[in-house]
């Protein structure tokens, strides 16, 4: 004890030599464990323990002295051998399995760079590359004008939409609040993600104030009722100022009509937002493009490279129509200590203030490291490659008996699964349906004998039931 | 183009040789410029470019083909090179320079697995991992029981304090909104950071209804003048309902009187966050935690470890005294197809409906990993040798003629440092007063010398002025 307040607070306290060894250690367990072992088919996907073996193991209490070198490499082992192999071919859990080498090449660069992104002198390159892949996606969506920002997920990519289309109809909003507006109204989808929730409970709106419009049988939002639902409400005495669309809902992956949707929307002069987080990769295909047709006509998108296109978590753009600088004019608090108006370039470089965070992590260069490795047509192939996948698995389950009658007994399947570790799928209710398993296969690591993989395991886990 | 559209679609499109090949290749990179190029005295801060030069230079377009390998090599250097060093020991532009190898080793590791944050079954080390770095947290600031979250940044933790403290007076608002509560009030120093601006503005409150403080002249907000706010407030129809005050102002670093603020806010039940985003890290300190004195008495807490403790971008925790389960209960949306009731484990683990994210990055690994490696008293010396060199610079510019009148020439001084790339430091103005530089010098990394080098630049620069 007594040593270490003996150390001279002058000089530096890390040693640079040592502290790139053990990244280096450090690089090659991660290389090992984590994309060796962990995408190897005969390897495990997880290596489930309970959550009181797993704490004892892990030896997780922080204490007042340090470790060594030796110890603290066996901790980098220990914490990727009891993670989820989320690249693995059998992870089906969620909508962000996979790996892109190049992406992840950029995500270590991004943390090795500790880049924050809200001004040109502070990050040169990433402002103008943020710039220039939003571009890119609005490209995608069919503007060659408009703003963005990448924001730390989709969900709030969601709120930012629901934030500057109340924004946009009531600027007082930001001085006064929600009390100088009259009761406002937000029309969704009952299939659409949870963050139009979460997002209305945030912002001071309120889940009561939460509109569902009925979907067909395939799930798809039903205009004609969006319509009538819009006219209910106006007539009880709310402002409808909202639209919250979906390509590829987080369940069933369904694409609703948005050029009828933009119909009602021109109608009733509200703002149109499309969730396409999981969905808003299908503009790079020719082939699937015509699920999001009259995107165009949105006001803003939400799209998650994250998920489809596997750059890794997390990367979220928000795409806008707008030309008008809405989203500075409704998140800026010109913070004189980031954003002086007396710089010697040009301030409309200094991005930050369009973000409600101040620190804000540079997103934009894994997707466009990636995208510059396999251009527009390796994404294209990507898209094409899920859907082949989702379509021969539907075809194979339809031949193979039993697969209708899983849901009695899906969570015991699930708890098998992952006690053995052999593959990881989610599973859930859908309105009054029962348990079914939600399958995700978009990454392009996956081969068909992946898919053929899950279905034999899926009998295997289910055969005694 | 043929070609491509001829490849099976049913096999992968991703190589692992050749990905982990690019990786290496990759490291070996950053290793070289960002890691000791980019700590090197002898080597620029940054590599100035005007944006039209930088756009050109980087041929920063998306397109439709990828590129081989080389040239893929060629932009990973390119784009470290035209970045600023913010590991650079003359980076004291903001609060955020410096590397931890430990750390760094840390988001490697996080972003190779590629962890989403919301269940057990999806993130069984860091749904424990983040559980005992809070406990570690919390512990310092005076807490043995209570809940906590990571959060995308400060703002975010900031944010997320001001919707509890609204959430657990009136419940309500989470199903009805805004409109079902009486017109609300904000409490704040001067000098709080601008995230309690974009908070109030985003969650519906609005900018009015923030309240500022009277500061001594120290800049510590004045306990008595709070409470004759709060009184006036109240006789103006408001509903004061959260303090929001400050360990570690953004400009000044000042900590505010955490003890007699707690007595105002017992004395009117109002919720009191003190946002200890830069100051945070001073429990550790025995010689310095006097400074947070009180601060257990307080119902919220922000810290960002991205800060002081140099854990890298992002890394904030929100702490929380609270033992009913209000983060939950405020956030949750119990979406069906992540948080199943009828789970083989303990739901309890399923800590994602705390957030009003989804995806949710790992941020404690980091953390962790670096407090494993140089334990508590190694956070100590850093905390205590950020203050002596604070203090060794104070007394330095006083021995020094001409650093009072630096005000008017700031702008000039920045422009030719940061074109000749010597080193990066901020400058703005305060109040009233005109411009200064705000130095940080926190860094691990840093020496005596360094504080020198600052000081006779500044001169250098300014010269001829
Ligand atoms: C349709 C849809 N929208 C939004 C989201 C939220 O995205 P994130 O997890 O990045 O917050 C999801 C995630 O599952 C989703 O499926
Ligand atoms: C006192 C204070 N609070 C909050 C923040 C915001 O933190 P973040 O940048 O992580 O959003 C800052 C950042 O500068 C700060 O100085």
């Amino acid at each position: 004890m007594e040593q270490a307040s003996l150390r001279d607070l002058n000089e530096p306290l890390i040693d640079h030599a040592e502290g790139q060894f053990f990244l280096n250690e450090a690089f090659k367990i991660i290389m090992e464990e984590v994309l060796s072992n962990g995408t190897d088919v005969k390897q495990k996907v997880c290596e489930w323990k309970e959550p009181e073996e797993l704490a004892l193991l892990l030896d997780l209490g922080v204490r007042e002295t340090g470790e060594p070198r030796d110890k603290l490499l066996q901790r980098v082992r220990d914490v990727a051998k009891y993670s989820v192999k989320t690249s693995h071919p059998h992870f089906f859990n969620q909508q962000y399995g996979g790996v892109d080498y190049h992406s992840l090449a950029g995500r270590f660069l991004t943390e090795a760079l500790n880049t924050n992104l809200f001004t040109y002198e502070a990050a040169p390159v990433f402002v103008l590359m943020e710039n220039e892949v939003l571009r890119g996606l609005r490209q995608l969506v069919g503007w060659t004008e408009g703003d963005g920002i990448f924001c730390p997920g989709g969900s709030t990519s969601n709120m930012y939409a629901m934030n500057l289309a109340r924004y946009q109809r009531f600027p007082e909003v930001k001085s006064q609040g929600v009390w100088a507006l009259p009761r406002l109204s937000i029309f969704t989808s009952p299939e659409s993600h949870y963050s139009v929730k979460k997002g209305a409970a945030f912002l001071g709106i309120g889940l009561d104030n939460i509109i569902f419009v009925k979907v067909d049988d395939r799930g798809r939002l039903i205009p004609e009722d969006l319509d009538e639902k819009i006219e209910l409400s106006k007539s009880q005495g709310a402002v409808p100022f909202l639209v919250s669309c979906m390509s590829g809902t987080t369940v069933q992956g369904v694409f609703d009509p948005l050029d009828h949707i933009a119909d009602i929307c021109d109608k009733h002069k509200l703002w149109m937002h499309v969730d396409a987080c999981w969905g808003g990769s299908v503009p790079f295909s020719k082939k699937h493009r015509h699920l999001m047709k009259g995107v165009d006509r949105a006001n803003s998108v939400a799209w998650n490279p994250h998920k489809m296109l596997v750059a890794g978590l997390q990367c979220s753009a928000l795409l806008l129509k707008d030309t008008t600088n809405l989203l500075k004019q409704c998140h800026s608090a010109n913070a004189t200590y980031l954003f002086q108006q007396d710089k010697f370039y040009d301030v409309n470089l200094d991005i930050g203030d369009k973000s409600v965070q101040c620190s804000r992590k540079v997103d934009c260069l894994k997707l466009w490291l990636m995208w510059k490795a396999v251009g527009s047509m390796g994404l294209e192939e990507r898209v094409d490659k899920a859907f082949i996948h989702a379509r021969y698995l539907v075809e194979q389950m339809k031949k193979r008996e039993g697969f209708q009658l899983l849901s009695m007994v899906a969570p015991v399947i699930k708890e098998r699964m992952m006690k053995q570790g052999t593959m990881m799928v989610g599973y859930q209710p859908l309105g009054n349906k029962v348990n079914f398993f939600r399958v995700t296969v978009f990454s392009p690591l996956l081969s068909q004998k992946d898919m053929d993989f899950f279905l034999d395991e899926i009998e295997r886990l289910g055969k005694d039931l």
